[in-house]
């Protein structure tokens, strides 16, 4: 596989956007400079054809393009990309494209249906109209049910939120992304990823895991900051990860689908407390 | 204009749902009933083709297709829209759309070309290839520039947040939904949607004042729970809102959107502090 997104450095390539603002305090103003979490839109082509537009912050596009790719069933396996690069428009003219088209060229047998994938991403979406329909979709992309061996100490998984804000370089400068991070049943940080769309932080590091050949990821852990809507869930278990984790609450359907296809799915994970929506089995009570 | 929405009122049409989890406090395990955010999709469709599927918190979904209608560009005025419901097959089967189908008409002179739509939607999408062209697109849909004779008292503004969380019925609850709210210029509270999704939020309370012949917005400031992000700066834009505000941060490309355009742009509105992004002409210094 040819991965060479990183040979053109286009100029708007960078997560954190300095400006000058005003600052309001009890009536007084100062202006001062202040960080920006960086948005772009990324498209992601097939050969010619475009696949969709995302509203992502810039860095790990090789990532994010090849999670994408998983996590929406066009792909099940690395081998299935030939090609993952910066479009080579970017190399010829350098500021027309700024590094914000992926171009992706994929093994013959998995090319896609464009009618049937422009009906996929249009017509019904990738969705039906009630959350079982939304599960049923699910299911037949799923390759890996979540692993039912999988075991997570609790005295680990309190620790992650730590671990997470600890290795959050850009958080605490902008108050403005998200993260998504993947860690071992020990406890470790494999790869942490931020983004200003919550759905591709998620995206980046499965598309890390891909791209790194560790698929599926029987043995992992995901945390995300903020809440954990069905979107994510549906990402991590098209991965097959057995445990989500969440700082926050999730929604209905993210917690029926947790269930219906036995993934754990933890919420409020703050401090030492913690709520489990759906596969209390994989926790081993402590004490 | 037929607004008949709420005729068939399907069972899951609720924006919460109460169900059964574990929480896990200091070792200790004990099962307990928790609130959680109801999300489930909402197709929109023109009369019989499907225009995109959203995942919502039922409630409020005509107000939600009305102001999807207006943000995408689809309809500029109320009377462009002929019918507007949930849709017929609701009743006929009660529980097989469950709700989740709204089906506009729209008047003859907005009909939109099919074809033309479905490119828009998905081969380039609402988006260019990169900031700029994203906001050149914006600046085609708009219809009335943000007011530039409307100022805001920043004593009224510091107000908003406490306004908004106290008519939050539910986020105390679950802690998993968003909101967005309008007031007019005196800190009155106009309107308040919430959702899990944000830029749902916002269609909803657009689409509230497009169903109240309120639009333009020309006089009202919409408060957002999150982030502000370039696709809420788009919609408040388009829906001719001079003044947008955040609890957090926005991002780069919402900065810029909102500079170009000459939207007040507010974040970081916490006690009596914020900070003022774009727009600083519309806030008259006091004391």
């Amino acid at each position: 596989m040819r991965v060479c997104g990183r040979l053109v450095l286009p100029r708007k390539q960078r997560s954190l956007d300095l400006t000058q603002v005003s600052e309001w305090d009890e009536g007084k103003v100062q202006r001062k400079d202040d960080y920006l979490a960086a948005e772009e839109p990324l498209e992601i082509r097939i050969g010619k054809h475009p696949l969709s537009v995302t509203m992502r912050t810039p860095g790990d596009d090789l990532e994010l393009a090849a999670g994408f790719l998983l996590t929406e069933g066009l792909v099940q396996r690395r081998e299935q990309i030939a090609t993952l690069e910066h479009d080579p428009g970017d190399r010829e003219n350098p500021g027309a494209l700024r590094g914000n088209v992926v171009r992706v060229e994929l093994a013959p047998d998995a090319m896609p249906d464009f009618d049937k994938m422009r009906r996929h991403f249009f017509a019904a979406s990738s969705c039906g109209i009630c959350g079982k329909a939304s599960i049923d979709f699910v299911r037949a992309r799923v390759m890996h049910p979540p692993n039912s061996d999988f075991r997570l100490d609790p005295e680990v998984l309190v620790k992650l939120p730590d671990e997470l804000r600890a290795s959050q370089a850009v958080f605490g400068r902008t108050g403005g992304l998200h993260a998504a991070a993947l860690f071992d049943a020990r406890g470790k940080l494999l790869v942490l990823r931020e983004d200003i769309g919550r759905h591709n932080a998620v995206d980046k590091v499965i598309g890390w895991a891909i791209l790194e050949n560790r698929m599926p990821l029987k043995d992992v852990v995901m945390l995300v900051s903020g809440r954990g809507g069905f979107e994510i869930i549906q990402k991590a278990i098209v991965a097959g990860l057995p445990v989500v984790a969440s700082v926050s609450a999730p929604s209905s359907l993210a917690v029926q689908l947790a269930r219906e296809m036995n993934l754990t799915l933890i919420g409020f994970l703050r401090g030492r407390r913690f709520v489990v929506y759906a596969g209390d089995d994989r926790l081993a009570k402590s004490g």
